[in-house]
């Protein structure tokens, strides 16, 4: 164990729990679906006053299972176990944390994969391309099911994020800290370029079938594969993979063929296969989707300011100094449109090598700045 | 016209010619081919004493055809051709250049497409895994050929200029100067991650059939789409992106599906489909495998002024601000190695916003700064 990390428990075995929601659900696009279920997690107790609710946000292949682990599964540990339960930076002896996956997810949310009642057959190609606000309005609906007129906070990093921030502008009233980690205003040509590269990688695949592959018994596995390694090389940057692969050869020695000669590219086919293997493929092109239209200065003919202003949230807003992906520069945006609001806001660039993929890690600094903000947000203790 | 531009001319019409070799040729991997063909063309005249000759090597996917234009195709105009000419930076009034289509590639000269002629079948997955050293060794032919013992000078852009490299190592007695253009001495992790995104798009697209897919009637385009998708994306820089693209929509509104939304994916979308017209997936897969294959400094321990040690001629090395492919960090690198070893070496970098594609465009200090490196080489003129 390394000394200087912060203290904490882990939250230990956790289950997942189903809220099933039977009024129509109309998206931005304009679609309605029927009836839907959210899958999530909680950690911690809701206090008497419902006041000390912390809903965490993910990002674009993560799920609810945000802390702790499963009976069933024990190496199956939520993907911010580092930073929520007992003792940790987001303490689940004060705070009742949610994790929930999103609508059009594919961890157990209603989703392409999932059954369409009204049809009997899975969603496929059918389901709506949905929206960071479809996600934040879905989300109200879980709030509202568990008693929570009112978030101590809501936090996510990269397009978590985005979902704090959607949070501040749609339903002002119903949070009173945003985390806003990782994140930018929008997606920069770049960003929508390598989304558009992954979307491309799956759709050309043949056992895409237009979106219309469960009833086949193919999944687009190639295009799959290919789109998590563009993404994978975007999470980190170019320093951490230099440090952490350089030229190293998996052989000894080049093969002079294409099989693997570096370090590197069996890293990424590892990754792709993995990833190929758990994931489907109509969530990730929807969730690019969702990073791509995510633009709140959009309807505000490209300001910021003006789309910020019916945020009443204070703010933490964290960046990382070598994220390539969202880089400091547009956290900076989202921070200078908040204080032109005259908004409360903490903001702190923190000096990491490891690319957008900091936000995932057990960054001293980051994650005491991160304790050190959930300290002064007050809360009764206990139910 | 720009009148800051430099005034010159175009070479006019030009017609390849075509070197065949009949003695076998080893590769650095151990295979031998028993004959090849390269396909080249030449501007200007060479001169009595055979001294003021100019090899231009290319790049990933250029060619031969580096000036003029061919009679019966007027629009295509060679991918130099803002640099070489009669009173151009490099003056084909004093010099004779030189283009030629690297062994492996898919222009003329003999590469997977071409007829194995012991077996009177395309050569596929059977063409050997080329290198520079290949290259650079394959082009002292056609030098032989044409009678030129010395070059004065050998340039290149990108993987060009790793030739141009790999010619001061090799054959330090045969150039006098070398143009290092847009280099790097090896590349990163991060770069051969994403040529090994586009191998593993190509290799996994069910129509490359292991590389021998001429027979079949089939080429593998969708895989080809998404590996030039790949490096289009990495040689243009963000800020260029973004100047050129943003969040322009292509139909002024988001369609909620899977078509263009942004211009940038229209931009995408037509660049791929061009190249998977024209390109051969084999090649590219070569041309990868070149690039992450050279490492001078690999034999000499990572010691790249020990790799440099043989190299005789002057050097002028360029960089570009915004190139992340091939930082200026990187030109550096080989100047400091030159610069060790008591070189003559000119370093400039170019403050530009194109990225790494910098050096193929007309910047105004980026191509004096070459016309004037040029009218320093001493020839005479004439033949």
């Amino acid at each position: 164990m390394d000394e200087n990390k912060h203290i904490g428990q882990s939250v230990g075995i956790v289950t997942p729990q189903v809220a099933k929601f039977t009024e129509p659900f109309t998206f931005k696009c304009g679609a309605v679906i029927a009836d839907y279920e959210l899958v999530y997690e909680t950690y911690g107790m809701l206090n008497s006053d419902h006041s000390n609710a912390v809903l965490v946000c993910h990002a674009l292949n993560a799920s609810h299972h945000v802390a702790g682990t499963y009976a069933d599964d024990p190496g199956n540990v939520g993907w911010w176990d580092n930073l929520i339960g007992p003792g940790k930076p987001v303490d689940t002896n004060r705070f009742f944390v949610i994790g929930v996956n999103n609508l059009g997810g594919c961890h157990g949310s209603t989703g392409p994969k999932s059954i369409n009642s009204g049809t009997g057959k899975p969603w496929g190609s059918q389901f709506p391309v949905v929206t960071v606000e479809d996600w934040v309005k879905s989300q109200t609906r879980l709030a509202d099911r568990l008693g929570i007129p009112q978030f101590a906070a809501v936090m996510g990093g990269s397009l978590g994020a985005m979902q704090s921030l959607q949070w501040t502008i749609s339903y002002p009233e119903r949070l009173r800290h945003a985390l806003v980690i990782a994140c930018a205003p929008n997606l920069s040509a770049q960003n929508i370029a390598f989304n558009e590269i992954a979307r491309q990688a799956i759709i050309t695949d043949p056992d895409f079938h237009g979106g219309d592959y469960y009833e086949r018994g193919v999944t687009p596995k190639r295009g799959l594969r290919v789109a998590r390694m563009v993404g994978h090389v975007t999470y980190l940057s170019d320093d951490e993979m230099a440090n952490k692969f350089g030229r190293q050869l998996k052989h000894g020695k080049l093969n002079y063929s294409f099989d693997t000669d570096f370090q590197i590219e069996s890293y990424l086919r590892y990754q792709a296969d993995k990833f190929a293997e758990y994931f489907d493929a109509n969530t990730y092109l929807r969730i690019t989707k969702v990073l791509d239209y995510f633009d709140p200065a959009f309807e505000h003919g490209g300001d910021l300011t003006r789309a910020l202003a019916p945020a009443k949230a204070a703010f933490l807003v964290v960046s990382f100094t070598t994220d390539w992906r969202f880089s400091p520069e547009r956290s900076r945006e989202i921070v200078s449109a908040l204080l032109d609001n005259r908004g409360d806001v903490t903001y702190a660039e923190i000096d990491a090598p490891h690319g957008h993929d900091a936000f995932l890690l057990d960054d001293e600094r980051y994650h005491r700045l991160v304790a050190a903000y959930f300290d002064r947000i007050g809360v009764e203790v206990g139910a």
